[in-house]
């Protein structure tokens, strides 16, 4: 038998996540009746980690065993052309045996894209969030970097999560800005108004800001609900000081909303023996 | 009674191309049913121009004439939010009574977009042509360069066109080269193979290729031709320098073929007294 581990990209809008379902629609679903339609054989696979109902990814990986000769560098392509057009598998590397893409991913990130300006971007709204008014960057990179190091996340998880322990450990959070539409062009849009906005949302910026959350395991919900509480900092609605007593309290009442699935990708998962990103 | 101009965006995947039709859903009718909703009037308008079935566009511009009084900063917010999701009027000004979004057109812009690389780009998939073989884009532009002037487009046209002329003006022809996925990592991905492709496709080029063409008027399926007919060019199929040849022949049997729709979108439509751009 030979281990094949896949890095794999999808859209998640019409998926119910990634993990198998009895219904079906899922992502790993699809994988697996594609590769067991090109094997012959019935495969179960593994992947790096499960992702929610309408959440993308840009780099999941995943890794299965089969008999099959098929060359390596064949089966990106045959898998490709044989899945829906929502699902794309970038490439594919013979691993040794004892690779296990969730166990041996030494850390993953997830991005998730908020839009700031007043209109949605038509040609992106299946993969960010739309929030019209302005949030301030700095109090939400302020409040980020309090989850950076090992902590107790029960306040950032579902209250019905079932796992042992809610310890886990970020290693960086990042938010970047990006125009998108410069400044001058924007506001030269009449449906801007630069006085207006800095009187309204002082210190807050348009634009779109895409966090970048990396650790080495994540909570149900972990980044959805550090998202929807950034913004909220964002919103001046929670100082970003506040940031380490949500953590010590453990408790979900204490954080902010659940942020939508649409804005969220599983960007990038690390090995030591494979390669990352695109 | 006043005059309206808006500036629209929309993803033309699922309607029936811009103007009205019997059988409705076609961003015109959308737009007017909307606007009618709005202000309780019949409200008929003009586009800068038509785009097919499946064509996008970041800034089509459109006008219409109302004895609403709703303030002119109201118009874009309002309309967006009654119109469906994608569909977005990106800005509202009031115009003098004579302007007219198609007669007073001074040139628009199209963009086609065509990615070379051998995977699709998953999440811009509704908007680009996934052609996966490398494309010699210096041909291309040497072939696009001699579609500058004033020329007959008969052989850019359908043959089915009723126009009494085929004589029209492109002002500037552009290609636009992003390589998305950096050279580096698209080539250590093992679906790629660099001297394969040195081999197998000489001096052409794999990323995403923009296509833009200004003109001051366009031909029934003039860009998509063209687009076709550069993909030619850039397979080596058609040498640049056959250009001329094919514009004297006013053959549209002389041209590639017609460009699926998806890659294209309206880009920019230019007034002398309306900003342009988003």
């Amino acid at each position: 038998m030979r281990n094949i581990a896949l890095i794999v990209s999808y859209d998640g809008t019409d998926y119910s996540g990634f993990q198998s379902q009895p219904g079906g629609n899922t992502i790993q679903d699809k994988l697996e009746q594609v590769i067991s339609k090109l094997t012959g054989e019935r495969v179960r696979l593994m992947g790096s980690g499960r992702t929610d109902a309408g959440v993308h990814a840009r780099c999941q990986v995943v890794n299965f065993e089969t008999s099959s000769t098929i060359p390596i560098e064949r089966w990106a392509i045959a898998l490709s052309t044989r899945l829906p057009n929502d699902i794309v598998v970038q490439s594919a590397y013979s691993v040794p045996d004892h690779f296990h893409s969730r166990r041996d991913a030494l850390s993953k990130t997830y991005r998730y894209t908020i839009n700031c300006n007043r209109m949605p971007d038509l040609f992106r709204r299946r993969y960010e969030f739309h929030h019209p008014t302005p949030l301030d960057l700095e109090a939400m990179r302020a409040g980020a970097a309090h989850l950076v190091g090992e902590h107790d996340f029960t306040s950032f998880t579902s209250p019905l999560s079932t796992k042992p322990s809610h310890v886990r450990t970020i290693l960086e959070t990042k938010l970047v800005h990006e125009t998108r539409t410069e400044a001058e062009g924007l506001y030269a849009n009449p449906i801007y108004n630069r006085e207006w906005d800095e009187r309204h949302y002082p210190g807050k910026t348009r634009g779109v800001i895409h966090l970048y959350v990396t650790g080495t395991g994540f909570l149900y919900n972990m980044v959805r609900i550090i998202a929807g509480t950034l913004i909220q900092i964002g919103e001046s609605k929670i100082a970003p000081e506040a940031m380490p007593g949500i953590l010590a309290a453990r408790n979900r009442a204490r954080s902010g909303p659940t942020a939508i699935p649409q804005g969220l990708s599983l960007w990038e998962v690390v090995y030591e023996h494979l390669p990352s990103g695109q």
